[in-house]
Formats: C-alpha cells, structure tokens, sequence
C-alpha cells in the first residue's frame, strides 16, 4: 500500500483532502457539494453519534423526527433568521417527472407544481416551533427537551469534505421553557456537554465562549461556543448552542400559561453539532503518514498482524492471537486479527498506520517462540516489545495512555497558540507567521470587527467565558476596551 | 386522562389513526404527507433500530451514507427502476430563494435554477451503483455489504401516519457480489433476518416468500418479502429484500476483474425495512384501550405508580420503590416511577393502558404494611398482588411471559386467516367476510393477476416458500397451476 500523501508543511489543505480520500472516510459525489460518507468514516460518526446521543439522554433529552421539508413561508415568520438561512439552499418546486417524447430522458412534469414551494431544511427551528405551538399549553407542558437526528442542506459554493457540504449529517436539539433563565442555563449546559465531549472523547481541547453579534445564530439572542485550534493555526467552530429568547415563540405564536394562569411566550434554545466534527478529528491528531485516531473513537484500536512464511507457522500463531482476540473483545475493545494471505505485513502496516489504528500488534515465528508481541503505537510511531503474558494489561494502559497523550498533544499546541497581541501591526504579523488565537482588545463594534476582517481575514472567534476584566485599547480603533478577545482565521 | 377511543369494531381505520395520535407516537406536520414523529414513537423506532443495527452488523454489514439527492439523469439508466421509482417524487429546481419587493416575503431567484434537476430519494440503488464503480476494481473488493439509515420521499397522493407518508425513515442495505449464487444467498438472508427480528423482536408472526412479476420492486428479477397480518384482515408488506441481477451494474456500468482475470458485470442486492413498522407493530397488537407494546420494543418496560394520601406515606413508598427501580435498572430493565403530584393515580393508570406499557405496579398504604404490589399487565388487562419479596424475579419472567404471549396470540390469529379457497365466488365471500390470507390456485399469468385485483382489491402478496407441489385450478380462469399463492387485500 503506496500512500503518497502530500505533507502538512508543503500544502495543509491538500494534505487533508488526500488523507480523508485515502483513508475511506469520505469522498465527492456525483451530486455537486454532497459527500459519500464511507464505511470507516461513518464507523467513527457512529461512535460520536452514540456518545453524544448518550450524553443528551443523560441530560434529560428524548429523540423525535421532524420533516425533511419546510414550507417557504415558515421562514419569512422570524425576520432575522431568513436572512441567516433561507437564501442558498435546496427549493422542491415540483412532485412529479414524466416520460419524455423520446420515450427515455425523463423531464419536470410542468403539471405538477406545487402550490407553495418546499425547502430542503437548512435547520429546524422555524418547522419545529410550528409543531411545538400544538404541544405546548400549560406550564406542565414544559420544559420539552427534545433532539434530532437528521440531515441537513445548505448551498455553499464551495465545498470540502465534511469541512462545508451542501448535504451534512448533525443533530439539532431544540428546548422550550418556561423561564428565561432556565433556558439560558439549557444553552450553557449543552456547550459543556459539547466541550467534554470534544476535550474527553474527541481528544480535542477547546476555548468555550460566545459569540459577537455579528457571528450570532440568525434568530439567537446569545450564541455560545467551543472552539478548536487545528494544526495550521486556523481555528474551526466544533458545535454552537443558542438562546433563542423567545423570538420563534413569538414567530410561531407559542404560549403557555402559567401556574398563575397567565398567558405568556415560551423560551427557547437549539444546539447542535454535525459531522463537520469529522474534519475538526482529521486536523487535530493526524500526521503525515496518515490518520491518527484516539482510542475512544477507532473503529479499530488494536490491529493483528501475522508474520509467516509457512502454514504451520500461521496456524501456531494464530491459534495463541485468537485466544487475545477473545480476551479483549470480552473487555470491550474492538480488535481485528488480519490474517489475509492477499497481502504482505509491510502493506498491512502502511494501511493500518494510514487509517489510524492506535495499537498495531506484530507476530512472528521468533515472536512466537519468544513469547512476545511487537507493539507499535501509532501517536508516536514507536514500537516495543512486549511478553504476551502482560499483553493484555499492556493494550489496555496503552489504549488509555494514547487518549490521554493525543489530548494532552493538542492541548500543548493549542496553548502555545494563544497569544496576546497589543497592536494592529503585531496583530497582522503574527497572524501571518504564526496564526493561532490571537488575544486581543476590541472596542466592542460590529464595525471594528467588519472592518479587521475585511484588512486580515480574522474573525472574532469568541468572547471567552473565562475572559478577564482589563482595561485596553482596541487594536484598531484605539477605543475604550474592558477585555480581551480571541480572534483567528477560521474555518 | 379520558381516551375516548374510537373501537376497531366500529372504524378500524379510524381507530388506528387516533391511537397512534392519542399515543404520542406520531402525528401530521404543516407539509402534505409528511409525520411528525414524537419523542415516545421515536423511541419505539430507536429500539427496532438499535435490533436491526446489531443483527446487520452481525452479517457482517456495514453502515455508510450516501446524497439525499440524485441527478435526474441518473434514473433514466435502470429502465424499468424509473417507472417504478421516478414519477412521483419531490424535485429540486432552484438552489436559492431571495427577498420579494414588498422587503419581507421570500421567492424563488429564477437566476438560481439547476443546470440538472435533483430528485430527492425514493431509494438509493441509482446513487449508490453510480459510487460501486469507483469501489469496485477487482474481486478482492467484493463483497461489498454495506447499510445505510435515511430519510427517503416518495410523494403519496393519500397519506396515513406511518403506513404511507410522503417522507420516512428506513434502511436500505445494498450489497455487490462476484457471483449469482452469493447474491441470491444474501438477499435469502436479509430476508431471514427481516422474519426472525418481527417474530423474536416485534412478536409479529411473518409469511416468507417471493412477489410475482407485478409486484417485483422495480428492477429487481427476485422480490423477497415477509408479510404480516392485521387484526382487520388486511396484510401488511413488512419488509422486502431485493435480487437485483447484474441490473444496476449494466446500468452503471460496475465491472470487476474475475481471479482469472475476465471482466464481469457485478452481481447485487438490495432490502429495507421502514417506519412502516411501526403501524405494523400498533395494528399487529393493540386494543380498545390503546397500544399494546410487546417488552422488547417498549420505552418504558415497568412503571410503577404510587398511592398515598399523606407525604409521609409517599415518602415510605418512595424509599422502597427506589430501591426496586435500582434493582431492576441493574437488570436492563426499562422502569419509570411517576411520583408526579400533578396527576391522580387514575389518570396515570388510563395514560399508560393508553400508552402500552406492558407491566403496571400500584402500591398504596395497604400495600405498603402487607409488603406487597399489586401488578397490573397491559397484555391481558389482569391483575395479582405479588409480595415484594419475589416482586424482581416475577416481573423479570412476566416481561418474557407477556413477549411470547404476544407473539403467540398474533400466530393464532394469522393462523386462522389463512384459508385454503378454491373457487371464486369463495374467494369473493370469504375476502369480504373474513378477510386474511386467501390460498389459491393462480394460473401465473400478470394479466389475470391484474383481474382479480380489478375485481376484488385483493393481491398476490407472495408466493410462500414453503409452497407445496398440488395440482389446481386458477380459480378465475380454471387454467391449470400447480401450487397455492396467498391472496390478501393489503395495506
């Protein structure tokens, strides 16, 4: 297995756009903008899927399934949020085709169109609130917590794999309330349940924080985040949590009365996350020989490869790996014992180290009468030799102790990536040399930030929760600021 | 909670429609044809998922995700695939809308039209062969047995709530093989799959066989099928798996390199099973008193109400049943204790007769002081008072006891509606009166098919695999055939 891959230092993007084709994550579609998701790809979409759809649950939050379409005019109901979504995005204007005159091609019959036309969802909120209006009467309707699984389409004109689709795969939790606080409180919760997700799970430390009013939600009152640093020093938005206010309650017209008895707008929240997580795993760890994965979310975490020259040989060694293989299935980890005759070890180990396998175990005759393993860890590309009595211990420690490296990897990197700037100029220079976040005063404008967006390509990324009162100067303007904030080139 | 329920016996369909409404597991949207699907209908289908997932991966299947959209073109390939699958379906014309000139409505931008029209899915196998050509080289890439879990639209004129709407969720396997026999071998055991998980998992007994000609899935040379009866007599399609031929891969032009080095076209699959389940599995069990929900599929497996005038007995209730409901947690049992105040012990009663939850423990004062509950099953409307003592190891085999009992009544049922007619005025009478599956002789011709479709409403709705050889007359034309096919009116 040849991999060719261009390295990160001689061209970042393509380097990513090769990895995600070559490891069978991903790839384009006939359809412009829409990606095939691949079995290994989606294997490890699966396992984010099933954490995080734990962690809602843990949370108090049910699943349910809204439609894929939404009437046009649903969207002119809440002012901003039309502007935010409404535009470049996928509109069914006919139900049904016909036969051609050439009794082949197929065409639009002309007869068939609709009455209203129907958008493909670019997100849920204004479909879900015109159901949630026949859901909700009483305060002992509230609070509903409730999230969906489900694609998603936006027009972009430029797309790459899972980083900007047209079609994408997410889940959207959309909350209702009876208090304002109480909805805020949901919207906070769900960034840190996004964050431990992404820091425990994921590997991937992010800043939590939120959003300027210029990178708000279309329809949020308040929109949090948590942010990631890739490995070129541009920052990518991991997942979004919003306080809706009670905005689509008053597009949609949902009351509730109180236990008091009176009639009053219900508070809202949407969160989500998509498969947009995928890039943000592929940027963080991986390395120029390939994807690396944390344990937590490999498909595979422990490979097996035999090394023979004749069927005696494979047979023996065999026989003493099915025995591991079943003592660490009974543990919980997902092992694959390759033993194709198809293709040599060495091709073995190139696929293996390209798909990000954590673990690569090698035996050989001399292994086998040795009593030993060769153990490679893909993080750090080393090997060791370890007696098969204390094999089993040793994968589990190790499996734990990549985790907990990856993480600990990113985390180093990240933070040696915040910087504080204090000028314009530095502000450019580092942002060009070096990139990462850049901690900075702002006066606190949308203009100002327009404006150091349109000279750099830097945007706000966040006001950081744990920002510090300190009095400033905006890089820009000069004006008065009280805190700094984290601005980055982004994806 | 008043049900007001309609009864089967005085409007079957009527009574369905506001069960599955009245039940919480789904109801109509804002867009024609498509379901709302809400939170406890949603975790009934999670349940089927999460089976049908794990018996999948098991075969040795693997999931992937492919667009939601296909190019128009793409359905003119499979010339008998576009009759069956591209006339009544949601099409995407434009990709943008923009504001109208009174500033607030939105219209479609005519400067946004597609070059190619997009057909949102009705299934797959177009997209995804369009994929194989690229995955498939050599026979070291097959097979191919992948699954994928989707929304599909297929634009009904009549819609009802799970049984036909224009959007629904399903899976939709689609696999690619080197030979005709591995094809035909898989498509027999997705079908075995589909027939084990009704009967084991939904304890809905199912008829296997094959479709005739007519009712082939378009592009198919076989159609398997499991096929269910209702408790009006109707038959219900519950699955169908698909041997598609060399089909798809002419169509799409999918070769591979035989091991002797020959070009051959590829051989496939495909089978799905939907939400249609779900009405299957409401109409399979439930009675006048709402849903009846066999354990395996319930959200709520045990739940258990409290009786008390006083907060301190509520109090002493409490600590004892808390203790229970650990217990039976650590059991992978599904239990809820509803100590609401908001809601009389009645009404909860009649909410979970309603809502099918299989097993209903009471406990009052008396209770209490004796150490005892009275135990309710939803089944069979009865009840006994078991002592707390052995309360874990009775409802550990009620919850057995009630799945096959369920199972068991379905058979009986089915089994009493499968009748052997031989002559067409039987046919008529029995159809009209009895309804069930009718066993008769058929000539094998489309043509009369199609004519006791015209007369009767009823279809062939398979041939069984265990048809035996028995010389007969077509009961319509007297023509000579030589086994039984079962004749049903069918949803």
């Amino acid at each position: 297995m040849s991999k060719n891959l261009t390295t990160r230092a001689e061209d970042y993007s393509k380097w990513y756009n090769e990895l995600v084709v070559k490891a069978d994550l991903a790839e384009n579609s006939g359809v412009r903008g829409c990606m095939v998701i691949k079995p290994y790809g989606y294997a490890i979409w699966e396992k984010m899927q099933a954490e995080l759809d734990r962690m809602f649950k843990e949370t108090g939050h049910e699943n349910a399934y809204f439609p894929l379409f939404i009437p046009k005019s649903y969207f002119s109901k809440e002012a901003s949020h039309v502007d935010g979504f409404a535009k470049e995005c996928a509109v069914v204007t006919h139900y049904r085709l016909k036969t051609g005159e050439d009794g082949k091609s197929i065409e639009v019959d002309p007869d068939a169109k609709l009455e209203e036309e129907l958008i493909v969802r670019p997100t849920s909120e204004t479909i879900i609130w015109d159901t949630y209006r026949k859901w909700i009467e009483s305060y002992r309707d509230l609070p509903i917590l409730v999230n969906q699984w489900a694609n998603v389409v936006r027009w972009e004109m430029r797309t790459r794999l899972f980083l900007r689709t047209a079609e994408f795969l997410w889940q959207e939790g959309h909350t209702a309330h009876a208090t304002k606080d109480e909805a805020i409180a949901e919207a906070e919760q769900m960034m840190n349940v996004y964050a431990d997700f992404a820091e425990k799970f994921m590997a991937i430390p992010v800043v939590k924080g939120y959003k300027t009013a210029n990178e708000r939600f279309a329809g949020a009152e308040e929109t949090y985040c948590i942010e990631a640093l890739m490995q070129d020093g541009k920052a990518l938005q991991a997942g979004t949590s919003h306080f809706l206010g009670q905005n689509f309650a008053k597009a949609f017209d949902v009351k509730f009365a109180t236990k008091e008895g009176k009639q009053e707008y219900v508070w809202a929240t949407s969160w989500g996350v998509s498969t947009r997580l995928m890039g943000a795993l592929v940027m963080t760890h991986s390395d120029d020989n390939g994807l690396v994965l944390p344990p937590n979310l490999a498909p595979i975490q422990v490979v097996i490869v035999p090394i023979h020259r004749t069927d005696e040989q494979l047979e023996q060694i065999s026989a003493q790996v099915n025995d591991l293989v079943k003592e660490l299935k009974n543990l919980g980890v997902s092992v694959k014992y390759d033993s194709r005759e198809s293709q040599r070890p060495g091709f073995k180990f190139a696929e293996y180290e390209l798909k990000g396998v954590p673990v690569r175990l090698a035996i050989g005759p001399k292994d086998f009468e040795n009593g030993t393993y060769e153990v490679a860890r893909r993080d750090l590309l080393s090997k060791e030799v370890i007696s098969k009595d204390r094999i089993v211990d040793y994968i589990m420690n190790l499996l734990d102790e990549i985790q907990t490296n990856l993480y600990a990897k990113a985390l180093d990197y990240r933070n040696s990536h915040i910087t504080e700037v204090n000028s314009f100029d530095e502000f450019k220079d580092l942002l060009e040399t070096k990139g990462g976040f850049l901690s900075a005063h702002w006066d606190g404008t949308p203009e100002t930030e327009e404006k150091i967006k349109e000279l750099t390509k830097a945007t706000i990324r966040c006001i950081p929760l744990d920002q510090k009162e300190e009095e400033g100067k905006c890089i820009l303007t000069g004006a008065p600021s009280n805190g700094r904030v984290l601005f980055a080139k982004a994806y």
